[in-house]
């Protein structure tokens, strides 16, 4: 035990540097919105959390160095034992006015060779915020230039829940009982998907809550895209 | 595998016939509150997850029977390694017109002897979803004639994060790193506290966003308290 | 000046009595949401707002007697120069977790004989809070066995903004710049809709998200709907 | 009314060229948050509504070019008769994660000479949406290189009701019965406060939420502030 606690500690410590460095996004600029630097945030969750960036890929099987950590077997056992906690962002575009005036949705193949259409999506690890969490999955999905700005509200605009059996709820999900918190997040810079995600095409928000568009989503996130529309006030 | 599969069946045509028994309660009749009988819901959880009554009491040691469940050994496994998804509740009084005249807080002895203040608060299970979690650790906490009306809203008013070191966020929990959606629920019935809690202690709105009420609650609940009040517009 | 803040004073001793009546129903019973009497409320409401029952027919022409009200001329008036304040309400039925099972839709007819859907819907008054309006308005197009059962929560899943042209925003109202705050309001009692609602259809969540039903509605508020709906977790 | 129309029309017409500088502001760009201008925003809102700027100063007595506008005397009738409706807006500063970490406060005089606190609010205009008129009341208030950053979230934290007597809500006004929707606005540039507000003081959550600032804010808003803290979660 006295192992794990001592990396949470270092991880701790991490965070106090973190968060000084942060006072300087504070100070009153014309542009500190560039401030709000992805490479801070990432740095230090690569240091706590060394295999975040493979979460989604396929598993190196080398040890996990960090006790505080799961294994893949773990993993897969506690899919079936524990309901995991994940977050999920629909990046946005706004207008001068803080409107939305498009919404981004990811172009995902499947392992099977589908395509398939989604949001930005993942778990939330171990001693990590939320926060935290939406950011470095927003960086994953989108890439480092996104500029994803997160709201100052903590309070997600829908709570989604996924289970491996349909009926139960609007979304399933086969590998797991997930509860996810999804927040709408502005983007400013450039999106470059990365991993496996292929594309990220941004629509009008009529085109966004289209049934057509719906029924192409995955595990059922069609409905929660015409939420995050319907909480922004742009559902059609 | 398919044994936990089986269970899962087992759970998902138990929540069939639950189901089909609540349509009963939307018919029209002068007082249709009484039909959201709390026992329907709780002979269901307690076929489904027979050990959910002991959660908080100290373990039996007899073998689980549920393979969709876990041992105590392995939830202290768990709990350095994963975020715990948690739901809490600020039972409330209201008038006429919906608006909240008072506030429950629980009065509680800690392991160690101690007299604390705690809300309504628990795990959610696997296959479990959030309004159930939430309904049985109200009917465990206070009573089963307690009748909470759960809102048909499914925000919950904020997104609590327990920690087990301080100065992370405002909530602390020195068992593991949980994530708590907390909601206002009002209660119509009697409520008689249950299990460790000893006590349950109407308050008004200004009593219980009082600094000395915060100071005696539990884990930072103080602040929950207030977000709560403010969430109703009663926070003063 | 010293005669409307007359009629302000009694309208005010006409609030304590009946916030002291309201204590009543905040203790403790097997079934106190009987308690919460609309007749209450709107006998007061009737005593200081004497034309709340006619607002939406056709005026009578007799003098106001009360200065802190409105003519019809002055209204017409107004209608051009202020944003007017307006609660709405989505009737919905629960099942015993809370969960919006039905949503109840008024069929309507218009001046000109056409039929349309719409919601509870009206003016907030002078010195009317906000849950008044919202008790007073349901009653009205509800009928006084509805037995509404306002939230606790003070925040609306929406606010809509009609304005007397197409194009600024989704919803319109050819009469006025009106801001709506919208509400979902669980009825537990029978809906016998009123003046000129001719009937109130009850609809699953699905069937009230649909596209067919939204080109029924008036104003734009199909889109309101689906918005309530996303609120409680329904929405398609 | 064929005057108001036309006042009416060519300020839908000053909208749609409004709108149509907006799209600049949507194109991907790494700093696109300086795209939006207020310049743009206000010159209209000028044109529109000539009387914005000295709407909480002594008036000049010169005839109002605009039909769909309020006289003094107007507004003094109407004030005692309907409830006006406000924005209001709690400027914040927050880190890189979005986290509020300041909270501003303006200083401003009253009539009478007194010192007191308050946040940035004001009326909604005919013709105008929420967010127009968020914007003007923000530029009014802390000055043209505020660059507030309007959230795309629609609802406000909290809807404020002012009476102009004590003991109906915890807001009070003694002018009117007004009803505001209450937002959490980052802002990311320098505040030069104008007016009659002399200054605007950053303030930690912490001291923001203290009972001694709540007691020198203006018709009660220390509850508004407390309550916009716990919207995001920084409430102590």
């Amino acid at each position: 035990m006295a192992e794990w606690l001592n990396g949470w500690m270092a991880g701790w410590r991490g965070r106090r540097r973190f968060a000084d460095r942060e006072v300087v996004a504070v100070v009153p600029c014309p542009e500190p919105r560039r401030l709000r630097s992805p490479i801070a945030t990432s740095s230090w969750v690569a240091t706590r959390h060394p295999r975040a960036q493979e979460w989604s890929m396929s598993s190196t099987g080398t040890p996990d160095p960090n006790p505080g950590w799961l294994s893949d077997e773990e993993l897969e056992h506690v899919r079936r034992r524990l309901p995991l906690l994940y977050v999920e962002a629909v990046p946005v575009r706004v207008d001068g006015l803080g409107q939305v005036t498009e919404v981004g949705v990811l172009l995902r193949a499947t392992a099977a060779g589908e395509m398939t259409r989604t949001i930005v999506s993942g778990r939330v690890m171990y001693g990590e915020t939320l926060r935290e969490a939406l950011f470095r999955h927003l960086e994953k999905d989108l890439g480092p230039m996104a500029f994803p700005q997160l709201q100052p509200g903590a309070i997600p605009f829908q709570v989604a829940e996924y289970f491996p059996m349909p009926g139960i709820s609007r979304y399933t999900d086969e590998r797991q009982h997930a509860v996810s918190l999804a927040f709408v997040v502005p983007v400013t810079g450039t999106c470059e998907p990365r991993q496996d995600a292929l594309e990220l095409t941004w629509m009008t928000p009529d085109e966004a809550s289209s049934d057509q568009l719906s029924a192409e989503m995955e595990g059922g996130r069609g409905a929660l895209l015409r939420a995050a529309l319907a909480s922004v006030g742009r559902l059609g």
